[in-house]
């Protein structure tokens, strides 16, 4: 009831803090990326984070320490664990069992990621793999489960049943989304639906857990944990449409390095099903081919994007994107402004203007 | 203060609660396979049990529910989870959190099985395997975290924080066992030690957590927990070594089926270990050309056979896990003499008299 009250007093008190209370013009005056300038703000406690990373994925078996440092120390944004971060320090959450789950989150994104490659190298290499490549393969996967396993120790660190639940139910669902991703490849037909789908269990779930887990945490009523899973959810499927554009080079169609990776996987996302959904005759053999039949070619890539542009298939995406990162600005309002919240909610939209 | 003195007091009660206790002619007229009579006293919890596994390998996801049920419930001897039961009900545990947790249990190892089968394919077809098997990696990958993460939805069901920490570390000491298993590899010059080592983490640690996580449910004493934690364990290394004989055929050396896949795959086991150990110049050559350089003709492993009896290996192998099967029902000294107590000591036994 005290709860329920407290909620109630939240959001009267923060009326008025809608998308547009964070206009546009205010980010492009601050010169500084908003993942760098939350990365700042919190900046003590992603370093306690940092050395809760590295303290954990210490092991006395060879290799293990190594093959994790260089996937989990070597460059990683970090941008899961700073959304567990800032939603506790938004929330004024005054404990310290928020840096155990921030790595946590940071720990089960880098297992996801290492056996990711292996779902891939099963696509791209099948049967013409180099041995070291395969035999990287069972390496992966170990040192994705211990990685997996190690983040549920530091979640039992951080003593909350409740955050436990959360983010053992997400680590099923990542691995339901997979599985349904890898089902979904090379397959044209799917529709937008379905693909919103694979990628609100396959991304969007990790996003979502890292910014609820936070409320439980700190014993926020049901409405701000609700506000800050939509916010978590909602920035991770913008995230993740951002990426399937950038991978066909965003609209200045920088097609240098890092793009075309999903296209030469036969990875279905939202610009081919949108041009798909669209194709003449001549286009849909082109997709038929390029990716359901993978037969391609050296110059079959530029044709895509011409054909994703013709049919303002990139656009569309963004513009899906921008509606998700502005639902994810809008679920702030539950949440008490401050610094932190400002903080999140100019990261959203910084999700989808990169793209530009 | 209670706790200590009732454990004192049990203690007291249970003396004499020998290895001869339970004298190897009880086992012998007993026709039933001590396995078979434990699941058959175990019956109702084990049902419990199979209906939670089967609820919980559910999944909307087309696919998973198929991958896991073949390994999940197709014959699986459900050895670890009988072991969660039997140690529950031993020590007079009136609550439900034990089937949950036997289920994770089983969960654990299913997934473990997987991503075994990724490891082991790695090596045997590496860039030479059909595409629909190194499509089943990706699967088997991913439908081994589904189960992961199910198991640690089962523990949070079960409500023990505590039992949470045993088997979140335990999943990463079978991780860090795996990787050890894999760099050991061809490697003809690991010691035993090092070799009981890796089998410590790699099987016993989870046969230790079966049995640990009952009595810490139970709110048993330290005394009995660490009796149970080393029952599993030394159930667990007794399992493995009983094993590795196995895999040369038993002392019985009957070569069909089953046999000779430790071989093929250049696993160095216990059995190889103490040959090498023994072996002539001539000898020496052999292993190094069948394990670690891995070239091997269709009269090897006969050859190799005859070589660990030649040293007794097997025999050695044996006794060894003979003396692990005893340290597993001498630990029950400290736990309550029952029926439940005494299955599991017959099982321990049991477990060696198979390979006879």
């Amino acid at each position: 009831m005290g709860q329920y009250l407290l909620c109630g007093a939240l959001i009267e008190n923060i009326k008025g803090h809608e998308v547009s209370s964070l206009p546009q013009a205010d980010i492009q005056a601050d010169p500084v990326n908003p993942a760098i300038r939350l990365a700042s703000l919190a900046s003590a406690d992603m370093a306690s984070v940092e050395a809760m990373i590295e303290d954990r994925m210490a092991s006395a078996t060879q290799l293990i320490p190594e093959t994790a440092a260089y996937l989990v120390a070597a460059g990683g944004k970090r941008i899961r664990p700073l959304i567990t971060v800032a939603a506790a320090r938004t929330l004024g959450y005054e404990g310290h069992a928020h840096i155990a789950l921030a790595a946590a989150v940071e720990f089960i994104h880098s297992a996801t990621l290492l056996h990711d490659d292996v779902t891939n190298q099963s696509r791209l290499r099948r049967g013409k793999g180099p041995a070291n490549a395969i035999w990287g393969n069972a390496h992966s996967v170990l040192v994705g489960d211990f990685l997996f396993a190690r983040a549920f120790m530091l979640m039992v660190d951080a003593g909350s049943m409740d955050a436990l639940h959360v983010l053992s139910r997400t680590a099923a669902v990542i691995a339901e989304g997979e599985v349904r991703q890898l089902a979904a490849m090379r397959n044209i037909a799917i529709t937008r639906a379905e693909y919103m789908s694979i990628i609100d269990a396959k991304t969007a779930a990790l996003f979502s857990a890292a910014a609820h887990v936070s409320p439980i945490l700190n014993g926020s009523c049901k409405t701000v944990e609700a506000a800050l899973e939509t916010h978590g959810r909602e920035l991770g499927l913008a995230f993740q449409l951002v990426d399937d554009v950038l991978d066909y080079g965003g609209l200045t169609t920088d097609l240098g390095k890092n793009t075309g990776d999903d296209f030469r996987e036969g990875k279905v996302t939202l610009p081919v099903v949108l041009a798909v959904e669209a194709a003449d005759d001549t286009e849909r053999a082109f997709w038929n081919r390029v990716i359901a039949r993978g037969e391609q070619t050296s110059i079959d890539f530029d044709h895509a994007v011409t054909l994703l542009k013709t049919h303002g298939a990139l656009d569309a995406t963004l513009h899906a994107a921008r509606h998700h990162a502005a639902a994810a600005v809008k679920a702030l309002d539950a949440v008490p402004r401050n610094e932190w919240s400002e903080a999140l909610a100019a990261l959203a939209e910084f999700m989808v203007e990169r793209a530009y």
